[in-house]
């Protein structure tokens, strides 16, 4: 696959022909911003928008409200208010690519379905993310991942596969702990995160629980966020991941904001490095997976060096949303250093990143 | 001292007769705040309401807009709007009790004349807090630090004195710290904010930056939570402060609440106790100093069980915003153990705090 | 009954013992404000909490999650947690005063049998309100409309009745009416609305959807406030509420505030009287029939005079909420006067109105 | 002229080389929005950032924060973070076509200096606007106007000229007016505005006063409105604008909505046509003068039939905020017709409309 792969790194490799994907859930958040992402995509044809039995036979702009922002000159249901829905089963669905923008129990039974119909799922639940030979994926963290899917289809005989993309909150601080684990390998992690609203889905937070307050408390985040990083920034060794085997401890909360997760970061890193250091080896960082993918952003990282930002309302959109950005690198007296990242939960930590995840695999030839 | 300390402890004590106090800095928020909390309280009679250069002479109402929400059957301006302003001086504006709402430039400046002048100051500024014989009071914490009075007029020969309140998110903090510090001895605190609005006061933070958003920044912030707290739990021995040795890592931040700090804290403890012996230690804590003091609250610290408590909308008003509410305490894959804290920065945190120094200094017998 | 009102007006008037009322729909926001209302009522004894199946036989900490802010010394609950929830029923809830917080397809349901069962029902649901002999009460605006239970146990054979409070917008725009009515008579009125986000209750409005953001829609609302006010501000001749004759356009608008709705008022007057006459007419109203009731407002009008009152984070929670604000009265190009207004919905247009309406109703001797 | 218009509204017209412009006042929010759209205008090349005395001499950057948000992949300060500013005078920043975002004052002073030195200034200030011999110019709603220049510049002398945009609130209101206008003549226009906080600027409204709360005062603003829509809809006779004679009473307020006013409208137009009448006569308007202007949205108007639309947060960037939404067309009891409108106030409302004003003057052959 290496010498593939370096083919297909020159920029402006392209498949031969535009793929067929379907999106799973096409009527929720997520799945909006999925239709949105694939209705004009460069290598990919938007065929199926799939969703629960009571949509299906409706055309989409029936079915569901249109909740994302226009910008520029989009139009509302990115031009395919028209389509009409199809059931989320391999028969009615299937594709070569399928987003899967479903909730986690709903994930649990049909991807699987999908993966065995031969379909590659690209997951947004986290159903699967933590099984073994499930790709937890990050193309610029850890591309080489993609491997597991082998193992995967061994065990399972399907010729398809599932790959996961994860936590929204976990994806954008792995994003910035990846350059600090080759740099100097981390031993702890304390991070508090201020998450925004649209992180929930719609209908989602009650608008009285969300304005003008701070709700210290999201159901399962903090788990996912003291073990998916392990994960995502472990070793793939003889076919399997070796989890990083450092600790995360996550406190978090959700905040008046529609876009843009906030996280205040502490780290300890071996060899104490200074916030001089951290600072360079988070602005030399320049991952080479993504290199001519179309989703990607030219910035993965971006280090902001006025005193007040990143700021969600400011900087969150920025490249599609699929720029971390990091900011306020300084010391910190307990654990050595201390950041303030943001992200965008909903593409860098949602459809972007499955979108992105999807390219990477077929240029790096894992479409079965 | 002792002596009489537990003479006037017994409940219902009080002051023969009611002591003439005034306000410097009235027309901002926390000067309304002190106006709004004297304006009816049994131990104290407002006398003079005192402002800068440009509000002397006006009534109260003609010279600012007030901005506290009315609740029950309040008046707006608590009854004084017709009161006129007088200069900062002491000419014009001594009482045996000054509450301070200056600024830190002004507070530097005029605060020691008021001293000299044979006034107690009670100080809402960041001035003076640090020096070393300047108590930074939090009555339920360090009570015994009014002794520092002492020290402070034989360096400067003033008859009267400045005692301060500390930052408001360090208040919050150190309120919770105290018992965990007598119970266990603290080692480390790591601790993010979530800070509202009205603590950067009026017009403070333009909407613009406010609206659907974080700051991650607030000037000078991180470096008081990094020394008050150990100010406010160093032992008094000798007629001076021992700061008390433990290192604070603060992470500041603004988001769109109109009242009430947030702040995420983890905690590594001595001996590394159990979350629920932290629990207890928190929920057993009966400090006694502001026992039958009329601003108390009667839980200095209310724990909370639900999940998803404290919350700035539903909690920070409990009584007039003198408590401490503290949530979810769990356990810390870092530092061991880990909660929630909410505050009000602007009673807790400002005029409350100083009402209620003012008071216990008043019965521990510091009036000059 | 005139003789008896006379009587009973005199101020300290009470019952002479305690009422047993119960609350019908406690759990949700309308249904938590009567608890909180009628948990220390001087002249009701709260007995019966009632609520939906699901919630039946739960303690109503355990059924619901208490959604009012903090103020004082409150207690969450009310100090109600503990009492177990009965179902909606005669047979489990009957006493002799019933307030409903129901829906209203629960309340046309359920309404009917308490009434049956000799229960005086004050209801804030839509279901009655515009029945010929349902009063449709405010009593400050039309006391005299409580006659009309007469005409309704007479057609229906109930012991007890239906009595209603208005739309709660319909109620704060008919309270600033209710004296221009009587000094000029109305003939047009134009009212925008901006209303708070607790007038569609919990979850209500989804964040996405309230964050930063102004929805032009409220279904139903622009016509309850084209029909009700013209029966509150109706003559009762003959038994009968004879329609006041002017017209009501309206444009209701949800905006990001928790409570209180903001409306902006044209009103064409007969005479075409001068904001002056007009400001005068509203100031100098003095509406006889709450006089001596607990929930009465010492003011049921407030003019503001400042150029940018009243706002809703500042106002609309004076006195309980029981009044209503006036701002900015001037002339209008088009219909001849314009102004502000400000009610609490939640309080004025809801729990507290009906709370008011049956002190009013006890105290007319209208308890059967 | 005339035979010139026709060749220029030819698609694909362009000025043979592009045309120097300047930008007074670059620093304030409307500032930083001409400048992003003039960074990389087809037809314009920003040559001169202007600012007050204070910012002089520094880096665009320096002088300012950059308070737009991102959206793909535009950078902070449009690429212009290193231009250093020039003083806001004819001698350092004159070019063919100056922008000005100055507030009243300045421009009270200043415009008319550009205007001698040979300037064609486009004004977003509100200093001469109601002259009558200055264009208050929507180019879709009285693209003609602008032949008040020669008015102008024979009483003047000047060799350049003043253009202004009307007030953005007027604007949205004006340009849905237009086709009623046109279709069937306006008698009365009662407009309640419920308004961004960018109209304000930065720092612009105070948070505390913003959050969660309605501002019912926005200092002059009713009085704009009650004046200028006359102005715009009025006819060219003779050379002078003859105002159109309908009236307009505005009531206005501050939401906490970043960018974007919406205005609730009544309008009783000449022979009372239906709802269907009105929203045929604004779906079928297709103003000519913009065709081919770079600025000019593909759809001046659009009319949303969902029942909640439009809505700021969905609706107000859609083709760079130059289109203005219509919703909820329907009667009005009072007036006949009511409706509600959405626009982007600092786009729309000011540096777009600007911008698009000199598009029309430049290919209308009005540079000088």
């Amino acid at each position: 696959m290496n010498r593939e792969r370096n083919e297909r790194e020159v920029e402006g490799w392209r498949p031969a022909t535009k793929i067929p994907v379907s999106v799973l859930g096409a009527t929720g958040t997520v799945g909006q911003r999925f239709v949105r992402r694939l209705a004009d995509h460069p290598w990919f044809e938007l065929r199926h928008l799939a969703a629960s039995e009571k949509s299906t036979g409706k055309r989409f702009s029936e079915a569901c409200s249109w909740r994302l922002a226009l910008h520029g000159e989009d139009e509302h249901y990115a031009g395919r208010g028209a389509q009409v829905l199809v059931p989320c089963t391999p028969e009615a669905a299937a594709a070569p690519l399928v987003f899967s923008a479903l909730d986690s129990a709903a994930a649990r039974e049909l991807e699987p379905r999908f993966a065995e119909a031969g379909c590659l799922v690209f997951s947004n639940a986290s159903a699967y993310r933590m099984e073994a030979d499930v790709p937890l994926l990050i193309p610029e963290v850890n591309a080489e991942h993609l491997a597991l899917l082998e193992a995967q289809r061994r065990r399972t005989g399907w010729s398809g596969g599932i790959v996961c993309n994860p936590n929204c909150t976990a994806t954008i601080l792995s994003v910035a702990l990846a350059p600090l684990e080759r740099a100097f390998g981390i031993e702890q992690v304390l991070v508090t995160s201020m998450q925004a609203l649209s992180g929930a889905g719609h209908p989602g937070v009650p608008s009285l629980d969300a304005t003008g307050n701070v709700v210290p408390f999201i159901r399962e985040e903090e788990d996912k966020m003291a073990t998916e990083p392990q994960k995502m920034l472990g070793a793939l060794r003889g076919g399997a991941i070796e989890l990083a085997p450092f600790l995360v401890s996550a406190l978090c909360h959700r905040v008046p904001v529609v876009d843009g997760h906030t996280e205040a970061v502490s780290v300890k890193l071996r060899g104490a490095p200074s916030p001089e250091a951290v600072r360079k080896a988070l602005a030399t960082w320049r991952p080479a997976a993504t290199h001519g993918l179309p989703s990607a952003p030219r910035a993965t990282l971006r280090i902001h060096d006025a005193e007040d930002r990143p700021q969600a309302r400011l900087d969150v959109e920025s490249e599609r949303g699929m720029t971390v950005h990091v900011g306020r690198i300084r010391a910190c007296a307990v654990l050595g250093v201390k950041f303030v990242l943001l992200g965008h939960n909903a593409e860098r930590g949602a459809a972007g990143a499955s979108v992105l995840n999807a390219e990477l695999a077929v240029r790096e030839g894992h479409l079965s």
